[in-house]
Formats: structure tokens, C-alpha cells, sequence
């Protein structure tokens, strides 16, 4: 199947790139192997990125992405990327629905939750480890939960949670949140929330569901446990990026870099949003990576 | 008054900024001496930004962006401009409401449109000249209409006046439209669209209302009269950039250079979206060089 573009990824900064790229004229395919909206459709609330509206959630902002492209007349398929021939003047797609080629590929396929790798995580998930606020806070009301991470992402949903658990532990293994100052301000109003920082989450423990969780002490290397049956383990470990394939990029600590038209070091192939090189990863400098990297593919 | 961040200019940029900023902890005021949106709030539609509604008018994204900012919590004060002293670590914004002060200053003032100066201009303005398409549009209804202008922003405002008018002329200087693929494939399927090419509007002629206009042929120099009592005529020349006040700031074609992190060559001075040296300008860009500025100001 050939296009004119081929992009790989359909969160923000997909998305924005095929909205941008049909708008130019060129015949777009837009690949996605889960659904419309990326990390940012799965959380609780968009916040920050212009003209989103109070207490607008990542599902109804996936879904107004999902009907702009539609509209745009962007063609999404659901098909997961298995290998890439991102040389020569022709680049060729493969994915478990065929082979796309095209002479512009736009990589939008962003990053990927870490696993912690403790004992438990793989056994109980989704047995009360390693849930989703936006999907599960609600059979959490009046339980326990603890969130994993102190950068913005985790205590955004911490927040989030507090409105649903009867109390929120965030574990943070530094000294003190490592969130933006919106958030710490909230943190500290909100009476249900308690922090256990310079510890890590070491196991969790359980069958069909989380029993007891182990905590290691940052600075004595003491270890804690807590019984707290039927609670709920949020995990906000940080990303990684979604570069395995890419294996004809050369990479900086798994990110792709790119010049300020987003294009990599192989002609017409461009990176855009949290897989590139980049300072500031938000929704909106994904969706402007997304514009860039569209318009100068459709030159 | 002493501000962490003055920001000058409240369109997509701006408000983007303050937003950031205010996230971050950071005392911020906005300053604009018109209203909240810029250019943008001006527009029939916002096209092609990512999470925008079908048709949502320029109107709705300002509506928005005010709506969000103020649950923000970012100061908006309505205050023109009249002088900036943006060197040394204390900068000083000189309005019409008092001297705000800062050791960060966003510029974000955007750009003006362009006027064409020449006969009929000043003289007829509001009375069928320099129209603007999402405010007067319906005052169109069944009547002849002119639209002065080839790149995007003026036949996106054609499509749209096409909805009511009787019929829509296109006056573009050049062989041909400088529009997107997408736009220039809605003006040959609206078939109240005439295209008139190779000519320069002239000359704008009447008392009350247009009487008469005066075109000339680019190629021949021919002059054309088109006599066309009560018709209307939009105006989309392209667009200055308002600097006039920052002699401080060595400009580029009138615009600031910024680096990566929109900063200028003076320290705790940036400049975001249209204002600043950039080869995109979009909605979507201008909101992204917003949250890069805030988040650097704010460290």
C-alpha cells in the first residue's frame, strides 16, 4: 500500500501530523496498535494544553482527536508495527495488517510505561497492581490506595484518587515530590493524602489480590510491611521510549534526535512528540512536533 | 507591581505561558490591550489544532482559552503597552494601568494585519471595507462579497463567507491561490467562488457604503473597474509583527530570534508565537512556544 505519509503512533503528536498532512494533500495512513490518544488518552485529566476544558478527562480528549481526524478524512488502522525500512528514497512499514510504504514516515509512537520488575507486579496485575486511575478510581471509593512516583504524572492521578480512596499513599524515593508547584499546593490541601517519601515499593505480595506491600527505606535500606488487603498499586514510574525497531536511527539514551523540522538524520523519516530529543514533553509541544514535521513532509 | 512573570499579548501563545507559569507557582500577569484570543479569536473557524471541534468559530477557542486561564488563576489585566525597558535583571513593562515588573518577561504580542494603503481604505472602513468575515458575514447575506488575499488565512475566510454570500471574489496578486491542498480543493468544489488572479486591489470607492473598486492587472498594468454598490470586501494581506517597542531586541525581518528555549539575546526575555523567528505559524506552535517559555521562566 503506498502513501504519501506513513505515521507510526496516533496519540497528540500522530495525530496532529495526519490532521496537518491531509490538510496538505497527501494521502495519509496514521498506524496504531491500541487506541486513538496514546499515554495522555489514558489519563485522568488533560491539564495545561490550551482550550482543553475543566476536569476534561483523556478519554474525552482521545475522542475529540479520534473525530477531528476522521473528519479531517486522516485513515487510521489498527495494525502493530513489526519492522521498518526507514532507508532509501521508498520507506517500507511492516505490520501485522501488511507492508505500507511511502517516501515520508513521520515515527509518533512515543513512550512506554517502566515496570518496576519487583516481585508481584506481573503475578497481581490488575488484581489491584498496576491499575489506572482514570479506569479503576471508582472501585477503589472508600479503600486504600498507593501511588508509585512523585513526578507530575503520579501525583496528578494522586489527586485524582484522593476524590474516590479514603486515603492515597504516594511512595516517592526521593526527599521530597518531584511535581510541578499547581500540584504540591494541592497535595498538601488535601487531607486524605500522605507522603512516604525516600522509599521505594520492593514486592507485593498476594493472590487475587494485593495482601501486603514491601517497602525499602532510601537512606537505611530498612524494610516495611504493609498489610493493606484489597488495595490498589498505581504505578507513575516514568516512560520509556518506544525505539526498538528503530534500529537505523542513531539514538541519544533512546530517544531519536531531529533538526527543528523534526526530520532525523534519514531523509524523510521524522520523529515527533515523546520519542524525540526534547526538553518539554507535553501535550501541546507534541501536537506542535506533529504540525512541524506534516508540513515540511508535505513540501 | 512585582510579578514573577509579566507576559505581554494574550492570544494562544500568551495564554499557553500563563498558564505554565501559574502551574509552576509563579505571580504572572497578562497583559492585552484587546481581547483575550488574538488574530485567532477573530477567525470564522480554528482549523487543524489539535482536540478542536468541528467549526468551533474563533470566538469558542477565545471563550476557552479565558475560561481556562482564569480557573488557572492567571491575573488578565486589559492595559496597552507603551513602553518596555527589558534589560538588567529587573525588567519594567510601562502601560497604560501603571509599570509592572518582573525578572521575566514572555513577549507574545503577536502580529497585526497588514493594510493595503491605498485610496478608499481608511476612508470606507467598517462601511463595507475591511470586513471581518466571522463578525460580519450574515450582515452578507445574498450579497456580493470580496475577498483580498491567497494564503490560507484568506480562503479559509472565503469558504466561510461563502456560506452566506451571493458570490465571492477572490483578488490574489499571484497566477495562483498560496492556499493548502485542502483549501484550494474546497474553492473549486464552492461554486459561488470566483477566482480573479494576476490582480491587486487598488482602489476603494463610495460614501456610505462601497460603490465601486479598481483593480489592477499584475501582468499588464490594465486598470478594471468593477462597479458593485454595497458589496463587502475582506481584507487578509498577510500580517506585521508587533515590535515596535522592543528596539532593546536586535529583530530579524521585524521579528525576535529566540533559541530553543524561546529565550532572546537578553537574559529572562522570551518571545513565543508569532512574534519570533519561526518557520510555522500555527495555533498549535504558538501554544507549544507558550509552555516552553513558562516552564524555562519558571526555573
Amino acid at each position: 500500500m503506498m502513501y504519501d505519509v506513513v505515521i507510526i503512533g496516533a496519540g497528540p503528536a500522530g495525530i496532529s501530523a495526519g490532521i496537518y498532512a491531509v490538510s496538505r494533500g497527501c494521502k495519509t495512513v496514521v498506524l496504531e496498535k491500541n487506541e486513538v490518544g496514546g499515554l495522555i488518552g489514558k489519563v485522568s485529566t488533560v491539564t495545561h494544553y490550551a482550550s482543553v476544558t475543566e476536569g476534561e478527562t483523556g478519554k474525552m480528549f482521545a475522542q475529540k482527536l479520534l473525530e477531528q481526524a476522521r473528519i479531517a478524512g486522516v485513515e487510521l488502522v489498527k495494525a502493530e508495527v513489526t519492522g521498518v525500512d526507514l532507508k532509501g528514497e521508498v520507506k517500507r512499514v511492516h505490520t501485522d495488517q501488511g507492508v505500507y510504504t511511502a517516501r515520508k514516515v513521520i515515527l509518533a509512537n512515543g513512550t512506554s510505561p517502566r515496570k518496576l520488575g519487583i516481585p508481584g507486579e506481573m503475578e497481581l496485575a490488575g488484581k489491584g497492581m498496576g491499575m489506572n486511575a482514570a479506569r479503576d478510581a471508582r472501585a477503589y471509593q472508600g479503600k486504600n490506595v498507593y501511588v508509585v512516583g512523585g513526578a507530575d504524572g503520579a501525583i496528578k492521578e494522586a489527586l485524582y484518587l484522593a476524590r474516590f480512596a479514603q486515603k492515597v499513599t504516594i511512595i516517592h524515593f526521593e526527599e521530597q515530590l518531584g511535581c510541578i508547584a499547581e500540584f504540591r499546593n494541592k497535595v498538601s490541601r488535601t487531607s486524605n493524602i500522605e507522603l512516604h517519601l525516600n522509599a521505594r515499593l520492593h514486592g507485593v505480595y498476594g493472590v487475587d489480590q494485593v495482601e501486603s506491600l514491601e517497602l525499602v527505606d532510601e537512606k537505611t535500606g530498612a524494610i516495611e510491611t504493609i498489610e493493606d488487603p484489597g488495595c490498589g498499586i498505581f504505578v507513575y514510574a516514568g516512560t520509556l521510549p518506544n525505539t526498538q525497531l528503530y534500529t537505523q536511527l542513531e539514538l541519544c539514551d533512546g530517544f531519536i534526535p531531529v533538526n527543528e523540522k523534526m526530520e532525523t538524520e534519514l531523509t524523510g523519516v521524522y520523529a515527533v512528540g515523546d520519542i524525540r530529543v526534547k526538553q518539554v514533553r507535553q501535550v501541546s509541544t507534541a501536537v506542535a512536533d506533529g504540525t512541524i514535521a506534516a508540513i515540511n513532509a508535505a513540501m
